[in-house]
C-alpha cells in the first residue's frame, strides 16, 4: 500500500497523474489519500500531519511525502525506513518528527536519475521522479537498490510554545474544516510541565481549563484534539467564526 | 466494499487516516468516498443523499456514515442491515430515511468499547470507534457480534414542504457544484398532489411547468433531478448565480 | 483501471454514485480520479489535460471522460481506442487532441439504451448512462458490442496563440493550486518558430528568456511546465497573487 501526502491540492490533475505512474509501474497496489492539502510549501505542518497519521495504516505501508519548495533545486531525495513503515521524501526536513522519535531507522539517499521518467519536466518532479520511485520500491521494497545509505537527515523543529513562569505563548497553527482552532501545544509537553489551574486567553476570551469531551452547554472550550494538540473548539458551532479568527493568532495559558 | 459519507471535507487528514485504520484491520477490501462534503452537522442532507444513494452500490456494501453533532455525547451506535446493505451510524437520524421505507430490517446498538482504539481521543470517533467497526464488519458481517438487537432507532422528519390549497411552500436545500439549485420538493410528493396545470415562483421569476431535459432555449427551467427533487436549473449558465441565490431560500408552487 | 475526467466537482456526492455503479457492474476493477476539477463545461481545458494526461497510465486504462454542455440533448456517445487505451466521452469535441494526434483509431457510436440504468434520470447521464457503459466495458473491451464503427468524431480547435512577425499574443488558460499562471502557448508550437531572443510580458512585468528550473532569486520567471505549456511562476510564492491575475488574461512573447 501506498499513502499519499502532499501540498498539491486536489485543484489540479497532478495527484491523478502520478496514481497513474504508479499504477503503470504496479498496478497490483492499493494507493490511499492520506491528504493533499497541506498549505502550498508547509513543511511544519506536512511533517506533523504525517508523524502523527503514519502509525494507523498497515505496516509496510509506503508513504509518498511531497510538500517540497526547493523542487528543481539540488535538495536530496530520501527514503527512511522506520519500524516497518516506509517514507519516501525531499530531505527537506519533511520526515524530522518521525526521525527524531524514531529509536533505530534506515535512510539512503536516492540516486534520482536511476528510476525517474524520461524526459523529465523542469516542475513536476512528483509525478517524474517521486511516483516512479514509489512504484519501485512497492516492487522490491530492498532500500539498498535505490541508493547509498546514510546517516542523518535535514532536520527542522517544530516550533513549539513558550514557556514563562507563570504563561505559555502559544500560537494557532490550523483551522480545520469544522472550525476548530487547533494549537501548537502538544498533550506531553503541557504535561510535562505538571500545571494544576491555568486559564486559556484567545482573542480576549478567557477558557478555564480543559476539557475532556465537547461540552455542549459551554460556548468555547479546550480539549486535546485526535493529533494531541490543544484545541479550542465551540461544540455547538465554529469556534474560528465565533472568534472570527481566520488564520495564525496567539494564545496565551496562564497559570492561576 | 466500504463506502464512506461523512462531513469531514478533504481539507484535513480525517479521513485518510480513517482509511489507514480500515485498511489495517482489513486489507483485502475496497474503500469508495460517496461523499465528504456533506455541510458540517448537516443530518437532514445527509440522511437524504445516502438514501437516494445507497441502491447504486453492489448489495453488500458497508455504509459508514458521520454526519455526528453529538461526537462525545452519550448517543448510540447503531448497525442497520437493509436489503443485503450494511449501514453504520451514529443513532441520530441520519439513517432515518432508509428505516423508514425499508420493509425489514436488522438492527444492533454496538457495543462501543470492544472495537475501539485505546486510548480513545476526545474529539475522533471517527478514526478511534467507527472506522475499527467498519473494518471489523467487514471481516463477519455478523450482527450480533456488535451488540443486543434493537428494534426502533431514533427518527427525525425529513422537512417536505407545506401544501395549501392552490399552493406548495418548498424551500431550497441544496445547491450544487454547476449551480443548480435544489429543493425540498419530491417528485412522488408532487405526484400524489395530481397537479396538472402551475406555475414556479422563485425570487421573482415565474417558470411554467417542468421540463424533461435541459432545454437549452429557456433561460430558467425546473427539472426533477437525478435524487428525484425539484431543481432549478439554468440550461446555459449557473441558476444560482442568475438568481443571485447563494443559500437557502423559499420557493412556491402556484396552481394556474 | 477505469479514470475519472469530469467536471462534477467533490461538492455533491455525484462522482461517489458513478463509482457505486461501476463496482456494482465489475467489482474487480480499479478506480482512479484523474480530475473532477475540470472547470464546469470547459471543453477546451478538460479536453487538454486527458490528452496530456493519458500517457501516464498502464495501457488498457479506460478513461471516462465528462465535460458535457448538451447533456440531454441529441448529442452522440462515442468510445475511442487508441494504442491501448479506451476512452468514453460525449461526441463533443472533447477527445479532439487525442484523436488528431493519433495514428490509428477505432471509433464506435454508442448504442446509449442498451447498457444504462432504468428509468433514466433527466439529469445525470454519469450515472445512468456513462457509468454502466465503462463498467461493461471493463467487462468485455469489445467495441463492437456497444454500436456501429464510425470514422470520425466532432473536432474543436485549441485556441493556440497569434503569431505576428515580432510579437506572439498567447492567453492564460488556468491558475494551478499554487498560483502558477498557465498559457496556451505549447513548446512545440513555440519551438516551431525558432525564436532566440525575446521577452514576455504580462500585466506590466516583463520576463527574459525561459528558465529551465524554478530559479529562486527572480521574483517572476517564465518556465515550460508539465503539460508541456508556456507557465509564469513566482519561484518563492504565488504569481497569481504577485501579478493580482486571477482568471483569464493576456500576454505578448515579443522579440528582441
Amino acid at each position: 500500500m501506498i499513502a499519499l501526502l502532499t501540498d498539491f491540492g486536489l485543484k489540479d490533475e497532478y495527484v491523478g497523474v502520478m496514481k497513474g505512474v504508479i499504477y503503470s509501474i504496479n498496478s497490483a497496489l492499493k494507493i490511499v489519500d492520506l491528504t493533499h492539502e497541506i498549505p502550498p510549501q508547509d513543511i511544519i505542518w506536512g511533517g506533523y500531519i504525517l508523524y502523527r497519521s503514519y502509525k494507523y495504516f498497515p505496516r509496510g505501508t509506503i508513504f509518498l511525502a511531497l510538500v517540497d519548495p526547493g523542487v528543481g533545486t539540488k535538495r536530496d531525495i530520501i527514503i527512511m525506513k522506520v519500524e516497518g513503515y516506509y517514507f519516501i521524501a525531499p530531505d527537506n526536513g519533511l520526515l524530522s518528527l518521525i526521525y527524531e522519535h524514531s529509536k533505530s531507522r534506515r535512510i539512503v539517499k536516492v540516486n534520482q536519475n536511476k528510476f525517474s521518467l524520461k524526459p523529465l519536466s523542469a516542475t513536476f518532479q512528483g509525478r517524474d521522479i517521486f511516483a516512479p520511485l514509489a512504484g519501485y520500491l512497492s516492487r522490491t521494497k530492498r532500500l539498498s537498490n535505490f541508493g547509498l545509505e546514510i546517516d542523518k537527515l535535514n532536520v527542522i523543529k517544530f516550533p513549539v510554545p513558550v514557556v514563562k513562569t507563570r504563561e505559555i505563548r502559544a500560537s494557532v497553527i490550523h483551522i480545520d474544516r469544522f472550525g476548530n482552532i487547533i494549537t501548537n501545544l502538544e498533550r506531553e509537553f503541557f504535561q510535562k510541565l505538571g500545571w494544576k489551574n491555568f486559564k486559556i486567553v484567545i482573542k480576549g476570551k478567557v477558557i478555564k481549563g480543559i476539557s475532556s469531551f465537547y461540552q455542549k452547554k459551554d460556548e468555547l472550550i479546550a480539549i486535546w484534539e485526535s493529533r494531541n494538540l490543544l484545541e479550542i473548539a465551540s461544540p455547538n458551532g465554529s469556534a474560528s467564526r465565533l472568534l472570527g479568527l481566520k488564520s495564525k493568532a496567539a494564545l496565551r495559558i496562564i497559570k492561576v
